[in-house]
């Protein structure tokens, strides 16, 4: 026995409602990533987490033996300013891709580590990948190369960064200890401090197709994160914004491209481009860059410009044709009216189901299935109109598709106020 | 995937504080028996029934999951009525060496499945394993045969009987959720309802050296196991008895077994009689045997001929020489006033410290370490007067003993005032 403390009495602490002391924090972290501690022994352990919570400090410490699992980046060798962006997730959350070219071009640069798409939300990685020739995994060298001389980089996160995370997350999945503040703050949070970027903006998704379905949740999660980014010195702000609908007009891989490009062209829907252009004046603030006008930068093309550098870099051919799903069916409106309500999450299974997202880690995803709107809540629509475009490789998976979207809409007589899609802001 | 349930919506249930359906109750217990919910599940499930709790019913059919796992002994080949009795554990308590033979000679059956001891409190079958020739396995053949010719055994359970129980019970014990009354009490509730005897009387212990320290913990473990135990249709009663002081004056195995030979000869401490007597007058009753006063009957060396006749009949010799620890060693009382406190559990960790227990359940245990008290609460002692004696294999090992002994008693100048052994008596 040369283990300095034991996993039971670290258990028993958190269970009693106690404060974890940081030796034992620092030490269930690190022989949880050695084995020594047993995974029963983390569950029971998450799971008191979970229900009896965490101190402010304690999850300082805790994260900051998550990051001391594996390595940290270092961006030193990175001539502009750094500066990153996290969502928790969302329906037609595709905001990274012209997000990342807009804030490079406006003179910073950002390393953005992504990761692929589980459930209903789709993962920014599985978005590009549908670019034919784009690769996802860059070398470290590459990755700062790339920082260099295009500014922006999206590109998979290694396995060196928060070893820790990557073995309590799984984990967690099959544990029903998922849903836990704390836990879920320093999985995010982990892995974005070993990024090593000097600022970072959090866009915390609230509503139907979020993770968190309350404001007031929310608003705990982003107040957590936000403490722990600015404890380990990174500049961190966090935006609450609506997830209740879908964001734009596209949900699935390739579609979502599409629009992002419409974006980067100057156009697009109102709603990415707004969002788009909000986090990047969060970003170019986190490190002090106030003077450039985002969407002046975003209408101009010099976003555009900066994203055909960064997907050429990782061998993507930005000037090529996407792939398009081979089935499509409509559906329609039952009644003319105004769309009072279209549910991001009705819609994120709708798109997931016909192949877009995956059940299952190892599960291949369709980079033509997703889902087109063709009205928007607040809309006046028809009888007969079309409301929305289901796409698919398979015609028998409109069936289940249809499913989800059973009660996802509702169509009233009424106009309806529009919801202001950034609803608070977050900072230390 | 053919099982009808999943182990995180059933873990999700019992975090969110809700109630498992049966049908969700009866698949995890047999899931986890057959290796399909992992041991990381239940620990996490576990954890959140220590925390958030279980509805009577919900445990109930808990309990019957778990003894559904495995076999249900079928006494009805036995003549006599059945009636047993469960301690939750204490320091010197010895009773059921002189109560099965007891009760036996009152007339009952008593099916005593016992086990072995872990920590600082001593197990039955360590005891007995002191007198030469002794063995503790039985068939089921033989266990029935010993019932209707002795009318009593006391044996090791079997793996047959609520293996669930054997499984989960390994798991608390790493996973910090030991702690439970719903755990505890279907644990022990599990075992004694498949031993099948037709009733049951419960010693629960409250004090320094049991398992509940409070009153009021003991009470709800206690209410919580005759609950189990009348739903389950065996005639259950509980007795909450004094664990802060050692039951009599000798702690160990081969010392326990010759004070409890001392009180079937019709001596012995008054505490141990006491207690003696007042459960096997539960025992009986509870199989409606009111008719034989069983202080008379341990008096007058009849139950004296029943323990002869029951070690005998496992292969022991009930006239041999026990083993005699070969180190000795007397801690007098260093001042002269009153005997206030000499606390269970500093003793019961003496006594374990010097070989008579066992840290971990693959440990050997010695059959002459121990302590024998030469005062209890309430006498007056002189300075110098010997307060107990360690009895030890080896002399390095009376250090250790020592220090727990620190502050283990007190004493004082005022007599003190004689707490009741039995505290409270529960029913259904």
């Amino acid at each position: 026995m040369t283990e300095p403390f034991d996993a039971v009495s670290v258990i028993r602490t958190k269970r009693d409602g106690g404060r974890i002391p940081d030796a034992e924090i620092d030490w269930v972290i690190d022989a949880y990533t050695r084995g020594v501690v047993a995974d029963e022994q983390m569950s029971a352990l998450a799971m008191a987490i979970l229900l009896n919570g965490m101190e402010p400090d304690e999850l300082t410490r805790w994260t900051a033996a998550m990051i001391a699992s594996g390595e940290r980046l270092d961006l030193s060798p990175v001539a502009r300013p750094t500066t990153d962006k996290h969502s928790t997730g969302g329906v037609g959350d595709k905001i990274t891709l012209p997000l990342a070219p807009l804030v490079a071009a406006c003179g910073a640069a950002v390393p953005q580590l992504s990761g692929r798409g589980l459930g209903h939300t789709g993962g920014t990685l599985d978005k590009l990948e549908s670019i034919p020739g784009w690769r996802a995994s860059l070398s470290n060298a590459e990755f700062i190369a790339q920082l260099n001389s295009v500014g922006a980089v999206i590109c998979a996160a290694g396995d060196g960064l928060a070893p820790a995370d990557k073995k309590l997350y799984a984990l967690r999945d099959v544990t029903g200890t998922v849903e836990a503040i704390p836990l879920i703050a320093s999985s995010i949070m982990s892995k974005k401090i070993a990024e090593g970027a000097a600022a970072l903006v959090l866009d915390v998704k609230v509503g139907t197709g979020a993770f968190m379905r309350t404001l007031s949740d929310a608003r705990k999660l982003a107040e957590t994160m936000v403490a722990l980014g600015t404890a380990a010195g990174t500049h961190t702000v966090a935006l609450l914004t609506d997830m209740n609908t879908p964001l734009g007009l596209a949900v699935g891989n390739a579609l979502e491209v599409t629009e992002s490009v419409q974006v980067l062209a100057g156009g697009g829907p109102a709603d990415v481009v707004e969002l788009t252009v909000a986090l990047a004046k969060e970003m170019l603030a986190g490190v002090g860059i106030t003077d450039v006008d985002p969407a002046a930068v975003l209408a101009d093309g010099r976003a555009m410009d900066v994203w055909r550098a960064m997907i050429a870099a990782q061998g993507g051919d930005p000037d090529a044709a996407l792939p398009q799903a081979a089935e499509k069916h409509v559906l329609t409106a039952p009644i003319s009216g105004v769309l009072t309500r279209l549910d991001a999450y009705a819609v994120g299974v709708a798109a997931w189901r016909r192949g877009a997202g995956r059940a299952r880690k190892e599960d291949q995803v369709s980079a033509g299935a997703g889902v087109l709107l063709q009205a928007k809540p607040g809309d006046r629509v028809t009888a007969g109109q079309p409301l929305l475009e289901l796409h698919a490789d398979q015609p028998e998976r409109f069936e289940r598709a249809l499913q989800a979207l059973d009660g996802g809409f509702e169509i009233g007589s009424e106009p309806v106020e529009a919801t202001p899609l950034v609803l608070d802001r977050v900072t230390a």
